[in-house]
């Protein structure tokens, strides 16, 4: 329940602060210029940094969908808790664009658009405008890595303290890439939040970040499996 | 009283590091592009991260009132010390927003403006013109993430090396999200301080940073106790 | 085999953020504003920050043949696996650049140009428009210090936790001054993949970016060789 | 001789990335937007974490006069050794200035100014004009809290593994503050550098960046002797 709870407070501030600082401080508008991309970038990867030290001892930090998929065909938590999580991590990234419609509905001129408040798409008038097959491979290849480098360094050849660091700056790295095609998601549950409440053609055009990260992590989960998990002991008697 | 003095020196770091980068560098007027709210959210964040390794030894590193307030339900901190402390917060403060004064006046065509030196503040003319719920709800939310991050990364379980650095982070990430809605303060002391030296707005709009952040760190401290503190227990025997 | 499986899909995902980030979300279209050269610069260097942790237990993480033969020089891998590492670097870099244009292709208005897909370059039409001289001196010269700082930081007096954050911190630094000049290479298979795709001026160009990280490589290990790397007795016995 | 070797070649970097960063990558020219002072600010800060890590274990990483004479006065390194750490120091800087003007020498169009290579002033015509009081006193206020937070980050009671990064962290947010009143010195080596290739208005106020920060040094030295460096025993025996 402790466990639950945890990545349901994990979820919700990676969805607050990451979708938050999207919508809020993104762009310019008076004073200083807004965060841009590279700001947003670093609110969602440093989330994930954060939450991996405050709640990592307790829950193991996924607070994403697909990489407790990606456990569970790995063997690494089973399908009861695996559960649990998932509803742990709709619901507070639901929570949090919750709380994100109430705040932003405090600004002068506030009104909900097609993709507010940080929701994922692609095509004519988002951002890049890039095509649904760039979007999908993006996701697709994009969470495939994120989650190789969590099997990678949570191994017990990786480091420990560094662990959590690294985890959270690949979130920074696929954002610098991905953001012009599909505002980045590689996270079924940060997609689901913002788009609850956007509608329009965030509802539309969410099946495709329920579908591609879970597939990249399933793949993750597979070449892990498969080539690297075994490594530690090639290096150890190198 | 060692204690107090790295309180005070800490503080002083924070609002002058802080709030100097958003007065001084935060907006772009001949040469490089200015630092913008980014460069702001590392400042403050930052700040705590450096503060952490250099004084966390010596007194905690606090340097806030919401957080030595927390502390001090929460049963870390007994009455006096904490008195202490937060004079000594309040005290830095208001010494690097002189600081901050004296330096900024050697500027040509300097002004004191309503919000000046880096004042927290809301409504129509400071950056965003949230209104005051928002400001109110953005205050209470952002410090209880704030310093459930720090329970979490300082208790028996956390990783001492790189407690410093998330909770620093943490504070990078609430800057990101709420600098266009109330400067961003989650600590009393950081907004004291530029007001009693800006007055008009910013000290009228002072009481808001004094309830909102306290607030919030209470309920942090309550959810803690009430939840979380003893999970070490369940991680350990898993 | 591994090792060289490792290294391929380090060297995929550095090129694959690095020049993802540049050609992507480099410039400003709509929206925020672009990540510009401190963005590519983070995405450039936080690729080695992360991959040095996720794949550095398996293969040391050259993931650039520059530091392959370098280390080779040193006498620190064998001319074998020096090969296989090389080989599956270009392999890498090569499969990333052919992904990234098959995501860039669709994006609207999408033309493949002389330097497209984030290749180095130099001389009119090529950023700051550097003459070749400095583009040479100044790749020989950052790939010395690089190489150097991997020398150190490795060594048994090094900090092993920190040692990869320190290596990918150099390389956002090189990027901080040399992206107006050359795109900022250090590294033959960086370039190589972008380069085949693109063609054209990227192709003729691309010897420098073969031969001048090389040299700085090799400069790097004759130093360390000859000058530092006994000083930890000095340092211990000081 | 190696300690001063390696104290030359950190400076050498430190002046390399950070004026290099400045005055190439600083403004944008064309393609993506320039770093600007948040980027210049990581150059100089992030230059001397990478260093920390590298040459630390050999020199201890001053790469700055002021902090090696506050460590003289500190009586942490005898008067020879400062001498020779003192005359590398100066040597690595201005062997970077010269490298740096041979580079932006290839720039199409590249004149020298009042105060090329990333000089260091004040006063009209420089960045934010400030006035000659506001620069004294930023540099003296800001070198000695820099020195402060080395003196406590490398005692006994501080944390080995973070205390690099916490210093560089120490000097990114002095340049966050301090680039638009007097560039950012704290450090007579990095400001004599390329104010000998400047020549004039950077050698007339040369005397500035060469009393103030020193200055500033001698006073965290005096304040740590007195009041903190006994602060361990107090903190352990809590």
């Amino acid at each position: 329940m402790k466990k639950n709870l945890a990545e349901f407070i994990g979820t919700f501030s990676l969805v607050l602060f990451g979708c938050g600082a999207a919508g809020i401080s993104g762009i310019t508008s008076t004073g200083p210029v807004g965060i841009g991309l590279l700001g947003i970038s670093f609110a969602f990867g440093l989330s994930v940094v954060v939450m991996a030290y405050a709640i990592g001892p307790i829950s193991g930090c996924h607070i994403n969908p697909a990489i407790t998929i990606a456990m569970l065909v790995a063997g690494k938590i089973k399908p009861r808790p695996a559960v649990g999580y998932i509803i742990a991590q709709f619901m507070g990234a639901t929570l949090a664009a919750g709380v994100l419609y109430v705040i932003q509905s405090g600004a002068p001129g506030f009104m909900m658009t097609e993709w507010a408040l940080g929701s994922n798409g692609w095509g004519p008038g988002y951002l890049g405008a890039y095509s649904m097959k760039s979007a999908f491979i993006t996701e697709t290849v994009m969470t495939f890595l994120f989650i190789l480098v969590i099997f990678k360094t949570t191994a017990t050849w990786g480091n420990p303290t560094m662990a959590g660091l690294a985890i959270g700056l690949t979130l920074v790295l696929i954002h610098l890439v991905a953001i012009p095609i599909t505002g980045t998601s590689v996270n079924p549950a940060r997609s689901l939040g913002p788009a609850l409440f956007a509608g329009g053609k965030a509802m539309e055009q969410l099946w495709l970040f329920l579908i591609a990260p879970v597939l990249g992590g399933i793949l993750a989960a597979i070449v892990w499996k498969g080539v690297f998990e075994n490594a530690v002991e090639i290096s150890v008697s190198k």
